[in-house]
């Protein structure tokens, strides 16, 4: 067998010395940073910080929302497993309403998935609330049709919806029109539950060089 | 708003028709290519079909053990929260024991890491098991480490640790000698969560078009 690193800290001190030499950076405010590296870490590719998408004031509005006690409206359980409950400053809430007993009966009423009428659910949190969402591009768009219909908007939409259908899409229309809410996404196809979760973490903790 | 396509099987369909038009899957026995269509399906990166290792049964063994009733061992709670637990053929066990009470002093004992540690309170389960590591190092190697050391193997590995220290290193120690065990592998840096659940789900229930 090979050797290999044991300690957690010097993996941690190796990967985020690894993420800052290799990814470029520069063009982000210093807690969208932080927001940066944690997704690199959370992937393992750092060229996912040249498509980083973001309204400039989206690292504080996040972070004072959590200092706030904001929920997170979650669009699926991996990423609600991935939030690092100690990290939360206010012991916020974690909601996830995918496995609502009430999901399918209004996915059928309103003609859409599943993920998007969860976020039907999540109106008594939403206004001020922090929304990761790290799966479903319907969830993203229906959140959006519902701040066109008056809908109270989130403070901050993580948007890390992943795949080949309408991922791009959900999160260009995000960046082209956020509806008030800040915001960050990863433009493309990719995205995923550990970039949501990685994402909150950030916004909750910075990084572990932060917390020493 | 941009119209966009909220039919269930229809973004199915879609989704897997794109994936199978843009990735090289033919190097793959029919198994293992249901799985490189759900890993892909669950980073939206249709290249890392490219970077696959895997045992030629490995899709077999895998599928077999869930059969009889493997328990299905996780390194980390995401990747138990993103395994479809109606699609497992027999209420299969899904185990993480990251957040056992023994972990941390298991870790300090042994000086590795907590997921490193947690790996040794599988022993009860792991001959014929479903092994599935989509974050830590640490974890797959000490499990290799374990059967060095007389542990049996598990009847399937499924290699998708992440990131920047030990993840490349990892998994090329598992694809150069699998002690006995089936595997399957995303060589490099990227891995995480969502594909180690991805292979579970494939490895249970094949492809959606596979249940109509």
């Amino acid at each position: 067998m090979r050797p290999y690193e044991k300690n957690p800290s010097a993996i941690y001190a190796e990967s985020f010395a690894t993420v800052r030499r290799e990814a470029r950076l520069d063009r982000f405010p210093p807690g969208l940073q932080s927001v940066a590296i944690r997704l690199i870490h959370s992937c393992g590719m750092v060229e996912v910080a040249d498509r980083l998408a973001f309204s400039p004031l989206a690292y504080d509005a996040g972070h004072a929302a959590l200092r706030r006690g904001a929920p997170i409206l979650c669009d699926c359980e991996m990423v609600a497993a991935g939030i690092i409950r100690r990290y939360l400053p206010a012991k916020n809430e974690v909601v996830c309403t995918l496995n609502h007993p009430k999901t399918r009966g209004i996915a059928a009423g309103i003609g859409n998935t599943r993920s998007a009428a969860a976020v039907e659910l999540w109106t008594d949190w939403l206004e001020g609330a922090v929304v990761a969402i790290g799966n479903a591009p319907t969830a993203l768009f229906h959140l959006l049709e519902l701040i066109d219909d008056g809908a109270a908007p989130p403070a901050l939409i993580l948007g890390f919806p992943v795949g080949f259908v309408g991922a791009a899409e959900s999160k260009a229309e995000l960046a082209a029109n956020p509806r008030g809410a800040d915001f960050i996404a990863l433009r493309g196809r990719r995205g995923g539950s550990a970039m949501a979760s990685a994402a909150v973490n950030a916004l909750a903790a910075g990084l572990p060089e932060d917390r020493l």
